[in-house]
């Protein structure tokens, strides 16, 4: 199968979405010549084209994508080619409503905007085939081609009619009999027995909570739906292109997409990436998303998308101060991108983003922003050879899965307060402060490799991933969990005694007779530290080992931390600095060890292949000591000891 | 007429909704057993079992009833059966579309979750009443059943072309003509002069605020037909059963049933009630529903929900701290309830509500839940017979009246920060926290009982009400009003002089200058206390005392707190504290008095029958002077004088 | 043509809307004694009174308003007559659903409010034209008639099929070609380009940022589509009675009117005004609005609409206190009102506006609010002569445009805490607290009157506005502006560089590398005083001063505030205090000069004709210096060098 190496062939990609329909064939030249002095090798072309490419049903317009593969191949810049069907032109709207989304209320989604197709819509997948079949015959053989783009952030859900009859189909192959999914999704709880298939709806809008399995059962035929739109096209340029990758773009945990399935689709795994620059965590939720990536991926992985400037969807749109655009690339090089691109060359003077940075900027070739792009593609030329293609084992996994999340976030629960993605980041967060670096697994694969395996939360659980949590602990890996792991089953069925008892057994619960969750400002004395969001009124068996206990209150006594063994559990979420205290603890004990000992805490240090990536993401100036002797890739200096980084500052170093 | 003694027989009625449809009939028998063994005397069956009872239209399935059914009766349960009618089977809005209601935005309530049937529907009124006849066909003889229950938490609004129609037919029924209409709508404003019933619709979505009265219409309406559904269905088990009581259960303080006209029509009152164990004013919120529910019933009362541990649609759940569901349960008695009942047995482990609490919680039989609730059973056991059927009258009446709420709760009001239960709660609080035990009351009621007759605030009322106000104060009574209280009649025409000027002549007011609503965070000084929420600018007459007065800003001077003989008047809502000392000093000069002196805060003791209930709220201990001698029921112990409790604690002394 | 002069006739305008309909014949004696005690010279009748007036389809019933027109003609009250199609009559919804606006999420907008008109609608058109000729013709001769009043605060949208079939007649009038129009909205940005005019809608919901230009567009159109409205039923009633002046009632500042078109269509420029009486600024709101309107009208204009009391639609709505209204009211005046008048004269028992205070309120004549109406009568009386159709020129203008406001409030804007409405209001407030009176101007009008010209924001500047504000400070004008101004053109385009180049040459701007929103609770140091909303990096060309830099930071160094000539600019919002002392400066340097000097904060002097209004906003007694001798119209007292004003005191003093 082709991978990225195919489309690097040794040389980070760096480059961008490449919008050219919206200036004049004059500014292309200029284009070009501004790429190549900023080391763009290459561009996305094609993303949002679909009305330029068909602009009546079935006709067909390539003059102008034909000039413009010409142009990037004379110019010695790859393609990365799109497929345009993330944005069907007004015209299939128009003649075709049964293509437009509906949501739960019933609203019909319009054109105007983008994304306004339904993923079960025939007539909409029917277009998106013959354009995407069209442009494979055209440009599978043209020079300037490197990589296949499907679609872009594929994030729509459907609530209409013809959603419905492709949800009963998709149930029908999960279930095989109505007495099956009525046993699944608990239907004999508030009459809700189907005696039909033709009865059962996506879930729209209802007095009171909807059945949580049926809600479940949609997120997950969501996310397969949009996975067949995404092979159906993959389908079709494979057969044009063998040897080239195929690859679409994730937004970075995004709700909507079981992540892990769809990288098994995939030659390469890209994701677009935007931390707020203001966020002072904004360095550590960059490095979660890479981490995730590259677990994705198997390894090197794609920076598809990321704003050289300020982004225009947050509230306030912060810039990025000089240095942040280099140093966050660098940071994804070090965990391992061999793609550093951006959403979009030059930034748009009309139209929905014109307020989205652009490698140019409205301030063109003078502005800050393009200089410091050069720079950085300088800077990126210098180390690619050393960088492509290699990849570093971690020791530690941290445990993630859609399905988990899906079925745990829902209405009905114990605690609002209690946000899936809010906990991922805070035990991430507490590695990455102890400078522990990781990477990510789902809880049915293979964990033997790593010495610790880290569960922020996973609600629901197989039987099989139980078993393989279990297998992992019993052949010597040491396991920490958060609460409200193991509490249903792949249908969001309670487990007897409210958390499986496999798992109660390793952890040392005997009874666990309540769950005390905590307002939202409030927290729990633990002893030494204080606990938030959680709390748990359990009583242990006698092997379990009390590691701190709750001060005071109705739990006074009651463990916050247990362990059993090498099996950690946390009734609790500890505040983020005994919350990385903790993890380094327990790391340690697992034999888990930091990228460099004594660092500073806004230094970051990574590890890629045999190269030593060393990031200060403060403002100020900072030395590190870096046992032995080292080449710094960026400056040609020799680094014995320790090394000097001023504000934003980053080495490369090789041994 | 039936009543709950032919349910009760002197035994408390201990159990709750029992739902085995969910779980294996092996489960049933472990039920029994655990039932048993905590007292449990009486379930309730079928709420939510429509689409079991009726897979297909017309089809029954009783087996599984029929079996239940004779276990109960076997092991000594009785049964309260409920028609399945709150939710009906998806077949019913797959084949029958109209039978769903219809938001004021037009979209459309599904099933997937429970109360999808439109009030107003003929087609769901025909099946539900087939569905009652052959249960009360089936089960009227049956030796387990002691009562019906009718539904469940009747709360569903419709604003569908059907309920248009019905809407019409209700305001033919009120008003005979639409000259009697527009009249009474005041369609002279904004253009809205009817000239044909069919012009009449539901208050749906509108440019700008709606026709108040037509609005509070259809709050009356919606009331109305939701009656018409519950007592379609209880006639069909009162042909079956004459001698047997039935109910339904109503909501707390829910604003969409006028319960004063409901409770006519039931032979038992029941309620739901779920303080959030959270609130420090939990107790007081429970006294209040518990006074209210009593005062509907004119006597004893089931309690037909609480929750043993922690529900499910709060933002954050909390447990039930250990003590506090014994201690909960036994003010319910205190306060007049004959029956101590929970949604649920058992705890499900699937569906909407699997994270809300049962008798029977996740963690079984070991848990702290369950052996909670088995101490209670016991305990309740031991009290039932001195308790049941007994009653005692209070000197006090807080007047209530859901037509004032839905008159005065609308758009376009002096002020958003009003909000009628909070108003009603802060009144209860106060006499509450004086210890002072009430009954509620209709305006319109006989109050010729009562020292002391409070109107927290009753924004319309009609001529009859005020009448009855003026020949309570005329023939004695003491009367103490809050502020935007007669201001409008039954139809939301504000009266002349922006108050009754009845009402104005009672209590000392000349003119009525202008309301002066406080912002939320605003309070005024009226010497000694502050007043929030609402002040006024008023003029009063020579009869009038000021018995505080504003001092500083705009209305310094002015009366806060007037009277005029025995009516009082407050134009302000002072501090909890001052409400409370205020109010003791009204009661006090009314000759009605605490249930016992110089008991400490956070102790409660209530008089039912010749027993002398006394609570500790508290979690310290705490010694309650009891003049006399009397015998503890729980305990058994002899009480000399004084009595002491610990956290939670509970003495029921006999005299 | 005709015009303000010819309803006043040297008698400032007193009165309101009088709704006479929602009362019996036997109240109209008695406003009428009411209204002359007053000094009440004019009422507008029939706003809303259409289902009166045509009770069914084409019917008339015009005795009533017969009989009201003789009654206001008998005791010398002149009419504005209205016409009644703000609120067609319930019988038009129902019999011709196609009248009934849409939104955007597709529901339908019912009757029962008001305004639940298409403006779009042929249907409502029709039978509006038909209502108005009648009305035209009946009354076009009656001597009581002074004035005509069209509908009523235009402000409807309308998403409909209907609406989108004129979007689409309106877009071919705007842009002739297909092409045109996609270059105009940028179609070529995410695939929106259009091949057929059937394919484009009114900008529906949609599942992601909509197109801006296609936003902005319809903004316009929505415009233009209620001032066809407007001028249809102008040009009946003109056609009747050339002689009378038309009007219809602007609400301040709303958005979806472009009012310096409006007006031009307006023989009586006239607004509906509501300052919050506990609003700090009230009183320089309402300076704003009676500016802008005076503006608009170039001259006299008249207040249709203020609350003598308390208004119903806030969340708290304040009364006003003693002197307020008057105080509000010759501030009116002072700034060019020839008309006083109030929603509504007797406050509505029934209804949704009944707690909207009246001229007469619910406590009737005895009333605070109706002794201050028949004060104010008085007192207007008495000043009426030397006031009516004077005029008085300002050195500055604030410049203010609605297309530049509805291009810059979108969405996927730099920062959603930058508001149109806030910023004029800021620059407005500096002026008026630096005692400097202010006219406003369309930024295309001709400038050369004013010494400084002020832009708080103009976002998107067409060709002809830019070189204006050229040709403005080419001819020795002084030009000060905010930030976001010049950034687009008339398409919502973004100019190259993010700011017009003309622009930045004018103010000194070499490169504006990046935008700094700020955070809500956000500042950046500027030396002396904070910024706060916004920053920016700019690179300054030679000739350009940099009269305030930030400190610290990022941006430390660049410029806060910068000047070229006579041309400022500001990168910041300064705080208040400093806003004010910076405005100021800026002003005494183009020559600009305050009112009187030394005046103390809280009281405004204004020159209207040759008349000066002195008016205190405080609570407190002050005493002014006004250098010469005048006489004291209220109190016929001479002033001699200064004036003591009480609380909320005003003199208007003649030399």
């Amino acid at each position: 199968m082709p991978s990225l190496n195919d489309a690097t062939r040794g040389r980070i990609l760096y480059g961008g979405d490449y919008n050219p329909e919206q200036w004049p064939e004059e500014t292309w030249l200029e284009d070009v010549r501004l790429m190549k002095d900023a080391g763009v090798n290459s561009v996305t072309l094609g993303v949002f084209s679909w009305a330029k490419l068909e602009p009546r049903p079935g006709e067909r317009d390539f003059g102008w994508l034909d000039r413009l593969m010409d142009l990037m191949h004379e110019n010695g810049i790859g393609v990365v080619l799109a497929t345009p069907t993330a944005s069907p032109p007004p015209w299939m709207g128009h003649l075709h409503p049964d293509t437009l989304p509906v949501d739960q209320d019933g609203r019909t989604e319009w054109w105007g905007g983008r994304q306004h197709f339904s993923h079960s819509s025939a007539t909409y997948r029917r277009y998106a085939a013959a354009v995407t079949e069209d442009l494979a015959a055209r440009y599978g053989g043209h020079p300037a081609l490197t990589m296949w783009h499907i679609n872009n952030e594929y994030c729509t859900y459907d609530w209409s009619d013809e959603a419905a009859v492709r949800f009963r189909g998709w149930l029908q192959g999960r279930y095989g009999t109505l007495d099956a999914l009525n046993e699944a999704w608990g239907t004999a709880f508030w009459s809700q027995g189907y005696g039909d298939w033709a009865q059962i709806h996506t879930p729209r809008h209802a007095h009171y909570l909807k059945n949580p399995t049926q809600v479940l059962d949609f997120k997950r035929f969501t996310s397969d739906m949009l996975l067949e739109c995404y092979v159906a096209e993959r389908d079709i340029v494979r057969r044009a292109t063998p040897h080239l990758p195929v690859t679409t773009n994730f937004m970075p945990l995004w709700v909507g997409q079981d992540a892990w399935r769809w990288a098994e689709e995939e030659d390469v795994v890209s994701v677009d990436l935007y931390p707020d620059p203001r966020d002072p965590l904004g360095a550590q939720n960059g490095a979660l998303v890479q981490d995730m990536t590259r677990s994705q991926a198997r390894g090197p992985w794609m920076l598809m998308e990321q704003a050289a400037g300020p982004v225009n969807w947050r509230g306030v749109n912060h810039p990025k101060p000089r240095g942040l655009n280099r140093l966050w690339s660098l940071q994804a090089v070090a965990r391992g991108a061999d793609a550093v691109c951006y959403f979009q060359w030059r930034q748009s003077r009309q139209g929905a983003e014109k307020f989205h940075s652009g490698m140019v900027s409205h301030a063109g070739e003078e502005g800050r922003t393009y200089q410091e792009v050069k720079q950085l593609g300088a800077e990126l030329a210098r180390i690619s050879a050393e960088v492509t293609g290699s990849h570093t084992a971690n020791d530690i996994a941290v445990l993630h899965d859609w399905h988990a999340w899906w079925a745990g976030a829902q209405d009905g629960r114990p605690s609002t307060q209690v946000d899936y993605p809010d906990l991922l980041r805070a035990w991430h967060r507490a590695l990455w402060e102890a400078h522990l670096t990781t990477d990510f697994a789902h809880p049915e694969h293979d964990l033997s490799a790593y010495k610790l395996v880290v569960v922020p939360q996973l609600y629901a659980l197989t039987d099989a991933a139980i078993e393989n949590l279990l297998a992992y602990v019993r052949d010597g890996g040491t396991l920490v969990s958060g609460f409200l792991t193991g509490v249903a089953d792949e249908d969001d069925r309670v487990r007897a005694g409210g958390m499986d008892a496999r798992l109660r057994e390793l952890f040392g619960i005997r009874t666990l007779h309540e769950w005390w969750p905590l307002d939202a400002d409030e927290h729990v004395e633990c002893g030494g530290f204080r606990g938030t969001l959680w709390s748990e009124e359990i009583e242990t068996s006698e092997e379990a080992e009390v590691e701190a206990a709750y001060k005071g209150g109705e739990l006074d006594g009651l463990p916050a931390v247990l362990r059993k063994g090498r099996a950690w559990y946390l009734s609790t979420l500890p505040e983020p600095d005994a919350m990385r205290d903790l993890l380094a603890r327990v790391a340690a004990g697992a034999g888990a060890r930091p990228v460099l000992d004594a660092l500073p805490a806004q230094v970051e240090a990574v590890r890629r292949g045999d190269l030593l990536f060393v990031l200060n993401h403060g403002r100020e100036s900072v030395t590190v000591e870096v046992p032995g002797t080292h080449h710094d890739l960026l400056t040609g200096a020799t680094v014995r000891g320790e090394v000097t980084l001023g504000r934003y500052g980053v080495a490369v170093l090789k041994p």
